[in-house]
């Protein structure tokens, strides 16, 4: 079966954004009015497996790895069956 | 009202993505059996509005002037109120 994973990664609380930062600056000097922006990135995994759950074990591991610092990220994965 | 806005910004099918084929090949020589990876960007912009409406318009002119490029990004607007 196909899947998508959707591995979000962010910054733990506390950490400073310097990229969110930036753009919040930018932001307000284009006019709007915000309070603070925090940047994430997201990977896109497509891949075959028997199930849910063995998608979840593969990609968890997978930002243990390599997608995902533990000292400094946070990471959530969504699971979608896609065919 | 205070809200959340997660921007999500990916490129637009058929173009290259070179960060993401660069981290598919990292995790096939890692072991992992995968068959494409796409990343894509999150703005997790928090602000003050009267609505939601007026949280997707405000947000929506962001990505026009600032966080997409209309050449290559598309982008997807989420709206959640914190508070």
């Amino acid at each position: 079966m196909k899947y998508r994973a959707k591995v979000e990664i962010s910054l733990k609380p506390g950490l400073s954004d310097p990229e969110g930062e930036t753009s919040a600056e930018s932001l307000v000097d284009l006019g709007f009015k915000i309070r603070e922006v925090g940047i994430s990135k997201v990977y896109n995994i497509y891949l075959e497996a028997n199930s849910e759950e063995e998608v979840y074990t593969r990609v968890d591991e997978m930002c243990k790895k390599l997608l995902a610092n533990p000292v400094k990220d946070n990471y959530k994965i969504h699971v979608e069956r896609i065919e």
